[in-house]
């Protein structure tokens, strides 16, 4: 694909092969680094895109950052901060002298600085207050009112907006006019009445292909939504997901307009939460690659304590046949197998579950239906698998009867796996916890206890 | 939140609290759909969003659905279409009547019916092709010469472009001029040279904004990316996401313009790479929870099969054993913890890396600084686990030793775990498997045969 980035000094034009941040180009930006060549430095880092540079910025080591920020003499820190991963922008900003933070952080629109400034310590969050311009630090402040993670903290305060009565002809005149503020990126004009409470919205393309005298009234978009300033930002992607939306006024308590949240913001909300899914299911919080040693064993040790509580739960089980197993030692090279087949089922049970409930596929409407469908899945791929298990134990060990326990106790764990890989996400869910932080610790817990139970026990029964 | 629906006809104002199909919403359908009446049914479903009535139509069953096909008589079944789960389009096209499923995909715009017909049979595509007017069929059949899930499949043929000399008012009066077609969603206006290749784009904001005189030239964005028709669909999406883009112009081998893809398809697909990621890691495939007992059971059933010879090989391991495990069954009740505990590391080590290489966060520049880092955490985990179960040994059973092995073997399976969670993804990225389909399959299985080895072949050293 072909990338271009223009200057204001005229077209400085770029080929790069493909997305990826090839390794030449980091390879050749840390050589200008170690030259310590600030203008081949900055002409590299001009003919990239602040995203691009933040992704550097994440893979290269601690000290190579400072020596990079030492060196760095261009105007695109503000934005790379904002694209920085948030575990590396506290480093970065006090690694930054004065004057370079405060430029950087007069670039942003004031919802970026917001982002910036979210995860920040007091003191830093003062520092960059201070270099704001007065309005754009009341913005600031007055989006830092609002809840954490809630539309108000997303959302740009300045709004394009027309009195509901004009036509074409007006707003255009009005939006070439000095007086009207464009945000660097809006798609639409808001319809407000005379308490300034939205009543629809235009798109800047009909508006442009519309006659002057044409009322707005007329080309408004049929479906209209609004979020209220509180709302969850989860909630407010969901919806700019869902109804395929570009921007999305936000209204106060009264229903009136106090700012606009933009697709690319949502974007990024979106993003954060498909990753934190991914990662809580397989007890990983919030690690990060760019992550240094210490805070990934923090952040993995709590999720590996508690599968060790549940492992040594699954060996008490397993403590009570002990007489069984020093008869038929045979069981303990076979009782994993049925353990580890339960886990697996039920994971897969509870992954399709939490994603459901997460994009709203799985509700009061149809859960009882899917409880169904897994007990039914569990019983069918139970079966085949303890069709295939009898006849492993028959053959490795020479015993039908092992094969029959190894059968049963197959079919029982696979039918409990699916029963609690739907379960156990629905009623966290309804008590109010996170489904992917935790279903996978209870789920194997259930599928470990019971998969060894069964087969102990009916081995107990069956073999003595 | 409020959402208000416009007709033609009026204003249609409904709220509804929360973006959550309530079940109230769904019985009321149900309760209309039961009672045959078509009126109160289409009223219902004209309030709602094609989103929406997407996903009521994926949370009642099969029978209800056709039902609700029978008797709905309003125009949003086209937009209906677009939004479903594909599992669930092909019932839903067999069961409309051939007229009905003319109008459908007659409401729709080109790329949304080639994203309909992609997943058909040959027939279904043909009954589709033919409803359609001439010049949207052959949009549509030039659409499907193009790989699939490439960029040439997401793209809108028609695209909203201007001539690089003209100034601002030229391309307003051509937008308004009957002539010119302009599609529904569209943001930027791209400019060509005489050869037809694109050479920057204008947003419709500062078109506006921007007095008649004013050359196009002169306000074009300063970042501006193309993308070849055959890009893969992950790469465009990822372009999408990275650089915060609402729209893209597509080119051909020539580099002339054939089309533009809009953030709103981009977005499709950035979730369901997400949504590909997350079951692929649990080893779901294509599970959606719509899906029938028969689907779900064959779309699980390879990834449990694989796990059950993965399982095997682990319990060959522990039968070397036997003899050991008969003379000290303390070792049978200790040794899944081992295994797990490695397992469970792993499988965080794993997720981590993979949901990094998705993302372009780890490539060869930071790779071995990410594996030192995991060999590292495993290190420090696996130590501190080490100890606690070196005392639950003492404590449990009395013996010292045992508590020596264990440690030992926790240490050890703990290093494995992360080294194989970071080394296999890497491994099967770089001879093209998804690592996110085959990584898990791999880890658990070196740590299963790592952990049992270890502890057991520890225990035959020390105990005996």
């Amino acid at each position: 694909m072909a990338e271009t980035q223009r200057e204001d000094s005229g077209a400085e034009q770029r080929e790069s092969s493909g997305y990826k941040l090839e390794k030449p180009i980091v390879q050749s930006i840390m050589e200008c680094v170690e030259a310590r060549d600030t203008e081949a430095l900055d002409a590299i880092i001009d003919t990239l895109h602040p995203a691009d540079v933040a992704d550097i910025l994440e893979q290269i080591s601690g000290p190579e950052r400072r020596e990079f920020l030492d060196l760095y003499d261009g105007d695109i820190l503000g934005e790379v901060l904002s694209e920085l991963d948030e575990g590396l922008r506290e480093e970065v900003i006090n690694a930054l002298q004065p004057d370079d933070l405060t430029a950087a952080v007069r670039e942003l629109e004031s919802d970026d600085v917001v982002d910036l400034l979210e995860d920040l310590e007091e003191p830093q969050q003062e520092r960059i207050l201070e270099a704001l311009p007065a309005s754009d630090r009341a913005a600031v402040e007055q989006a830092l009112t609002y809840p954490e993670f809630s539309a108000g903290r997303l959302m740009q305060p300045e709004v394009v907006r027309a009195p509901e009565h004009w036509r074409v002809g007006d707003a255009i005149d009005y939006m070439r006019s000095d007086t009207a503020y464009l945000p660097e990126q809006f798609y639409h004009v808001v319809l407000v009445d005379p308490m300034m409470r939205p009543t629809g919205y235009v798109t800047l393309g009909k508006l442009l292909a519309s006659p002057r005298e044409t009322p707005l009234m007329e080309i408004v978009e049929d479906s209209f939504r609004t979020v209220p300033v509180d709302e969850a930002e989860g909630e407010v992607a969901y919806a700019f997901n869902q109804y395929h939306l570009i921007s999305m006024p936000v209204v106060d308590n009264g229903g009136q307009l106090v700012g606009m949240i933009t697709i690319d913001d949502a974007m990024v909300v979106l993003d954060e939460e498909a990753e934190e899914d991914i990662l809580r299911l397989a007890g990983v919080g919030e690690n990060r690659i760019s992550d240094r040693v210490w805070d990934t064993t923090k952040r993995r040790f709590p999720w590996l304590a508690v599968n060790l509580v549940t492992a040594i739960l699954a060996s008490i089980v397993i403590s009570q046949f002990e007489a069984v197993i020093a008869q038929v030692v045979a069981l303990a090279v076979l009782m994993p197998i049925v353990a580890s087949m339960g886990g697996n089922a039920g994971t897969q049970s509870l992954t399709v579950a939490v994603r459901a409930i997460a994009t709203k596929d799985l509700t009061g409407a149809n859960v009882w239906r899917v409880v169904r469908r897994e007990v039914l899945v569990g019983l069918v791929n139970g079966l085949f698998f303890a069709l295939a298990m009898g006849i492993v134990g028959l053959i490795w060990f020479g015993s039908m009867q092992l094969g029959y326990v190894l059968a049963i106790a197959m079919v029982v764990n696979m039918v409990v796996a699916g029963l609690a890989g739907i379960l156990i996400p629905v009623a966290l869910e309804k008590i109010g916890v996170d489904p992917a932080l935790a279903s996978g610790a209870f789920v194997t817990t259930v599928t470990d206890v019971v998969g060894f139970f069964a087969f102990l026990g009916l081995a107990a029964i069956m073999l003595l």
